[in-house]
């Protein structure tokens, strides 16, 4: 019998988000179940194991029609297989997940990084179709990103290839990033950074904006305000975008991507974050890189389904 | 007949470097010919396969026992093949170097970027001997760099992968890079960067220094003074290393290598080189990087031709 299905699952601290793909990538069925991390996540993998076998049997497609699974877990992932302790998963971790997800389902299962797998999901159905050399960057409460080369996710010696959120960018931040170190580029560039950016501009500042009457400064707030004439949300966002686009063409400078694609909370501003992003990365990346496109990410919170289902496909061959 | 031999050729500015392998990296044989650049390196191609011949010829080696050659050019290629027009060749390129040697040798040729094609041969036989991802770092007028992923060279879309002397390290730098871009790394850690750095440092001070008594300012002349205790020297690389192991670390949170080799002519000063990079390196790194390793390169002028002959032993399979 041909295996035609691929099953993608992305593991988030609070939520398990669970795609079933035909091989060509169409979303059959998605569904989220809630992640039980009590008791460092001991249900976690019977949760997704018994949710799956049961959605299986109610599509009527029978175990041996599954090419495997890929899953995204929020943690570095050695090898496709081995997962290190996860801080949002209470610690679940420290073992070969893939064969454990194995073992219960009876088909082979690769696992990666959440933020790589979903750049395989945008390489595959999303803001970079049709490219096998992508950076795909999620701004979101931090920075993630996935390096895709050749079309396959590049995980790094320790786990560590895309953590770009903590380039340093600023070595004289007296503040502390989520890593223990200062001056990392989430600390700027990610939603949270650029809220924590403009609190300190207006609590420094008498200059006259609308931002000061905002109950709540949020991301979408400032490139409201920027697009209304706001000059002082404009000054920050041209300030913000400086400093996203020098650490992409540095970013650049390493491995020189065909494409990079923007995701997570940020992106929601839509196109303006990509210009602003390009301009100030045309400005100072290496001349032979400066035509490289920017896209906005296009399958949202699916990027981790699809990108599963894309590593499971792997599997095929 | 077993194919048994390997052709590694490092096509410099001035000179070109040929050297003969067994299959298992053994040196049989090296020399240089002069790289004849007049009338846009028309006999560049020519010079070599000749040389190429004569000395097989000589070594008594049949045309069917090489696997292949191996080139590094001192410019951006694409596919392993086309070279872009080289500024040290006098604008030789814009074609499809390895068909066009191919032809005229009647065996087959992989061609790569010079730098790149060093980092393969310090892989292979050098200071990065048994490791398969790898960042050779060469600090000499420039920063060129080499990428290693897998075993492979990592060359980018646009040839531009590993150009890490361009990433931006000031973006309030006046002078302007050879790039065309102002505040690149190769600026302030090349052996030229450093050198500059205390022209500027000595002209504008009025601090007792060992330094002001150099007829000429070299590296090594500053490695000798910090050695001796003088504190303006000191405190000149520790400025140095400050820069260089933050864009390593840099580097690092993009594709996370396993070893970084350092080498050109800032490296001839020895362990000191490493050592500055590494304290730094470990300060602004991920975390799960930080036991990343360090070595100098050991090949010297010879990690071309020994480049060139790993690159050709991909040719085997």
């Amino acid at each position: 019998m041909n295996k035609n299905y691929l099953i993608g699952v992305d593991l988030g601290g609070t939520t398990t988000k669970i795609g079933f793909f035909t091989r060509d990538g169409i979303l059959v069925r998605k569904y989220e179940i809630p992640t039980r991390t009590s008791s460092g996540g001991e249900m976690i993998i019977e949760d997704i194991c018994e949710s799956i076998e049961l959605t299986l049997r109610g599509l009527g497609i029978a175990k041996n029609e599954v090419i495997g699974v890929g899953i995204g877990v929020p943690g570095a992932v050695k090898n496709e297989a081995y997962v290190e302790p996860c801080v949002n998963l209470n610690a679940w971790g420290g073992f070969d997940a893939a064969s454990a997800f194995s073992k219960e389902l009876g088909f082979p299962v690769k696992v990666g990084n959440d933020a790589n797998v979903a750049a395989l999901g945008e390489m595959w159905k999303g803001g970079g179709e049709g490219s096998k050399n992508l950076l795909f960057v999620t701004l979101g409460t931090g920075v993630g990103a996935g390096i895709i080369v050749d079309g396959k996710l590049l995980c790094g010696t320790h786990g560590a290839a895309g953590e770009i959120g903590h380039m340093k960018v600023n070595p004289h931040e007296t503040e502390t990033c989520g890593c223990g170190k200062n001056g990392c580029l989430e600390q700027y560039v990610s939603a949270t950074g650029l809220v924590n950016s403009c609190h300190k501009l207006l609590s420094g500042s008498n200059v006259r904006t609308s931002l000061h009457n905002l109950r709540e400064i949020t991301c979408e707030a400032v490139f409201c305000a920027a697009k209304d004439g706001d000059d002082v949300a404009k000054q920050l966002l041209e300030k913000w975008g400086k400093v996203f686009g020098m650490a992409l063409a540095n970013v650049s400078s390493v491995y020189d991507p065909e494409i990079i694609v923007v995701g997570g909370g940020v992106s929601k501003a839509g196109n303006v974050v990509i210009k602003l992003a390009e301009k100030y990365f045309v400005s100072y990346a290496f001349p032979a890189s400066e035509k490289t496109r920017f896209a906005l990410a296009c399958l949202g919170n699916d990027a981790g389904i699809y990108g599963g289902a894309k590593l499971a496909l792997e599997l095929a061959n």
